[in-house]
């Protein structure tokens, strides 16, 4: 995918909600920066819960509502947990107000623009260009020396994950695998809601996560196999639905986890409490040696 | 409506085709000037039939035709009589090539922004600013002193066309009325495709109109009662489809006609030539006394 397609599948997105569309679409046109990545219709996790926000500048943790007419959003989605839902911690959120009229809006769209470069310059050296092939390679933060929550990291393919953390796979397709370097550390790659066999969860604000089988006779048996194994840290990229819309997954980085034993022991299913938003990267090990 | 609405409007009509309306809605962006009209897929008459052009520039007469890859653009459409059908004599059409990437396409744009604002100072006075308001009021063409083919004029309400010619109407609502300073002329507002009762067709070219009455026993009554009226002209204004789809109907100058009474005569129909491209216009009756 170039940016060419990238950018036409982020604004087909808002395709059905006319003045969306038209702000989003302007915005961008007016930024007139190809250094400047942009999606759509980005779920993000708040303390008060999950939104929806019409534009997100993921460099700069910066958000655009439109606020249209007659057109409460749809927040709250049965498969929001499905959804590439991003943490908006410290992020900014403007609004845009439709009503006033095309020169109005203009103006806004205007002042958005001058808000964005601001912010942009405000980071310096600190502003990584968008970089599609970059951004989904793992050189770029083994480089960098850690994966962290605010930079909110995505993969395309779970492989490239793995391999930030000493793995050196050609391909991967399964669920998880072992740290190769750091002892008792797993890297997952779990589906964080209800499917197949397991029913998972994440918490609102990202900091636990419960796994649970769904058979009742099978619960105790996989409860005590990770109490008594030897990994109780796992370094998580949840399974999402990634923004382009129909088969498009992404593995999203949600932090590093430690079996709470205590409170798996008092309920029926595993208790993950997130102990770092930070994972330290690793050279491959072929190339460590 | 407004300028917003317009434009919206518009844009939403490519919203099926991305690439298209990419291109279409970064030039409108670029471009940034609220006083520069635009409308897409516009319909257009040429001396080889007719075409579809994805976004058109009134005030300069200038298309650009998006080149999209296994997209070939559908230009014969059984309905296309019924739609607003403009006279393209003397325009220009410039493509964009899409298959080069995003710069590529930005640099192509930019170029097409360079080309319409030269096309604009080249105007000079000439250039008249886009009103929304002004362009469906008679007044404007009353103080020009004419309507012209070239100046591609419709009217939202058939009512605004006759007070062009000195009718003082409130409300409209017929086929046609007698022109109430030029003897022997009716201003005409035909449908200029089989409808109803009437099976009505205009050349492509623009150049004769054929009337015909489809109830078979009628026809001869219905070329006899017109070859024996004294209205032999009529200033034309075709009934046809707007730009904004759904419900959108305007009535659009075609030119002044005369009944060929000769080639009627030798056919089952009426013919009329167009013997004028220009209509000239007066201020209503009541303000001349």
């Amino acid at each position: 995918m170039d940016k060419l397609e990238f950018i036409i599948r982020q604004l087909a997105k808002t395709n059905k909600k006319n003045y969306e569309n038209y702000v989003v679409t302007r915005i961008w046109n007016r930024l007139n920066d190809l250094n400047i990545k942009f999606i759509t219709q980005q779920y993000i996790s708040r303390p008060d819960g999950y939104a929806l926000t019409d534009m997100y500048f993921p460099q700069i943790g910066f958000h655009i509502e439109v606020d249209e007419p007659h057109h409460k959003k749809q927040i709250i989605d049965d498969k929001i947990r499905e959804k590439d839902i991003i943490t908006a911690t410290n992020h900014e959120i403007e609004r845009i107000d439709i009503s006033k009229g095309i020169e109005d809006i203009h103006l806004q769209i205007e002042n958005i623009i001058i808000t964005i470069k601001e912010k942009i310059k405000q980071l310096g050296d600190e502003f990584v260009p968008w970089d599609l092939e970059k951004e989904y390679n793992p050189e770029t933060y083994i480089k960098k020396g850690y994966i962290h929550l605010k930079d909110n990291v995505a993969f395309v393919k779970s492989v490239d994950a793995c391999n930030c953390f000493g793995c050196n796979y050609k391909g991967f397709q399964r669920g998880g695998t072992k740290h190769p370097i750091e002892k008792n550390t797993d890297i997952w790659f779990p589906k964080l809601y209800p499917n197949g066999k397991w029913d998972n969860q994440i918490s609102s604000d990202g900091k636990v996560i419960t796994e649970k089988n769904i058979h009742p006779e099978k619960v105790a048996e996989h409860i005590k196999k990770h109490i008594n194994s030897e990994i109780h840290t796992r370094i998580v990229f949840a399974r999402v639905k990634g923004p382009l819309g129909g088969k498009d997954v992404m593995y999203r980085f949600k932090g590093v986890f430690e079996l709470d034993i205590e409170e798996t022991q008092k309920s029926n299913y595993l208790v993950w409490n997130k102990i770092s938003d930070k994972a330290k990267t690793y050279e491959p090990i072929s190339k460590i040696k």
